[in-house]
């Protein structure tokens, strides 16, 4: 008979959290380790494979665990690597077979991805993505990732990095700079730091204006600032949401032409603007679609609770 | 035992030229019928039906053919219809079932789809792709069109029509102005009428500037006329794929962060400008792609015959 459980590991830069997840994504158990201070990828593959053999002995469910899904930042699908990933230190230069390894240790089948394809497949197993084949989830967070599925399977490309929506040109003259050292990238505009940005720009551009973001003083602007600010009617804030969504909308209209996708589901922390952010977003992408697809995508927020759906995508991997 | 032969059919606005396919490509008998002057649906298929029966049957092969793919203006992979074909009077409005239908006449499974993703499956049956399960082909000829594979499936979106790279905006601002009725799009400058233009825009603009294409007098200026000034030396000529290169450069490295392809296949008239096109492409496409994709991503030339390549597209429909 089919087992009913699985591992989900969600690898972060500082910490690492795991749960036992059945199929209709309760996680029943879980813990964590912390992921600094390692300098080789073997003491840390060591030590959480130790945690999660306890966590699943602790439990008495050696045989009913059928294996194991990781989140992992740069992690490759294709090979089951983790490579150059930014804040990890011992996955620099050669790529880690992490997934293998976690294998070795665990006795486990393992398959790993990263956070943003593994939301998508959370979004697919448990939650509105539900029943769906073709669809987009973008995470709005500090950048903006994508998970794309098409025909049911996620779209990994020849090299297991496709997908990373976050990076295409939205502004191709004079385009904010971004961290992977281009200009113009989508996350510059529309991650949680780029609306924190534009309210910024906005305040310089326009100093005549009035705003209660001018009284956020001796730290620095927030996109949960300009949420509040939005919600008690600032219409600078207001706009900086207008812009925002209209950037995204433009680039979802781009997305579309490219695979069709039934929805493009928001995750992450910008995700919960609401209709600050939806409004102008539907609005710029019916009024920049291709005819034959307009009326035709939804936005969906996604209902995955933040503090589990890490380790929810993650364990979805080990279904498939 | 597997049966050797397929049918491809090419439907086109003027003439639909179909063919029996064995496994390596070879067209081994063919016909054709005109596509103009049927206002209904019915009519089309009998006649053609009739013509595909009567090549099978001339060539007692009726034993030997495993089915049908058709390559169809506006074809609907997802349910085998026909819809809102611009240029085919009785394919407006309700989505004409089209496969079904040649499926009843001749005793063959069916399938179609649109050109662009034909030509994709034709070179992963018979062409350049064989073997690649993550590339995209692109079609330069009077439009822009594009069939997308993704692990090894042509992407199809929701709907069935995914996969109009031709109509991504690559200029957001004072963009050309293109037949879908909205502007920017990438067909309206990387098309071979897109070449035409720009040949037409830089010798208005550049009134001082020698050119052969000066001498192109009594009517419009071609791409074929660009290619061969450039062949000649002709600097502005040669500028006029400079510009087109870029722009197409750019918006591969774009399409790259989608679904990392392993290559670009272009195919179409615009296609044999060779270098011409290649290297500006090229470069543009590695200077402007994210990190991670550098060095990764080939630009290759459809070897297919023109002739023959729209047949053998659809007939790879029938192997699936």
């Amino acid at each position: 008979m089919d087992k009913p459980y699985v591992i989900g590991i969600d690898m972060g830069g500082t910490n690492t959290a795991f749960g036992v997840v059945d199929r209709r994504g309760e996680i029943l158990f879980r813990s964590s380790i912390s992921t600094l201070g390692y300098t080789k990828g073997e003491d840390y593959v060591n030590d959480l494979g130790n945690a999660v053999n306890d966590l699943i002995d602790n439990n008495n469910l050696r045989d009913d665990v059928k294996g194991i899904g990781m989140g992992v930042p740069n992690g490759n699908m294709n090979n089951g690597t983790i490579e150059n990933a930014a804040n990890i230190p011992w996955a620099k230069g050669i790529p880690v077979p992490l997934a293998a390894m976690m294998e070795k240790k665990t006795g486990f089948p393992c398959k790993l991805t990263n956070d943003a394809n593994a939301a998508a497949l959370g979004e697919m197993a448990y939650g509105v993505a539900n029943g769906l084949k073709d669809f987009i989830v973008i995470t709005l967070g500090t950048g903006v990732g994508s998970g794309i599925v098409s025909n049911g399977q996620l779209v990994v490309g020849h090299d297991g990095f496709a997908g990373e929506l976050g990076h295409v040109r939205i502004v191709r003259e004079n385009g904010r700079n971004c961290g992977c050292g281009r200009t113009g990238c989508l996350e510059t505009y529309t991650s949680a730091t780029g609306v924190a940005r534009t309210a910024r720009e906005f305040l310089d551009l326009q100093p005549e204006r009035e705003s209660l973001l001018r009284n956020v003083q001796h730290r620095p602007i927030t996109s949960k600032d300009v949420f509040e600010a939005a919600k008690k009617g600032d219409s600078l804030a207001i706009d900086v949401f207008n812009f925002t969504g209209r950037i995204l909308g433009e680039a979802f209209s781009d997305f579309i032409a490219f695979s069709s996708p039934k929805a493009f589901i928001l995750f992450g922390g910008l995700a919960h603007a609401g209709n600050f952010l939806l409004d102008p977003l539907k609005k710029a992408m019916e009024e920049n679609v291709l005819n034959v697809y307009k009326g035709k995508t939804e936005i969906v927020i996604s209902k995955l609770n933040d503090a589990e759906a890490a380790i929810l995508g993650a364990s979805a991997l080990a279904w498939e």
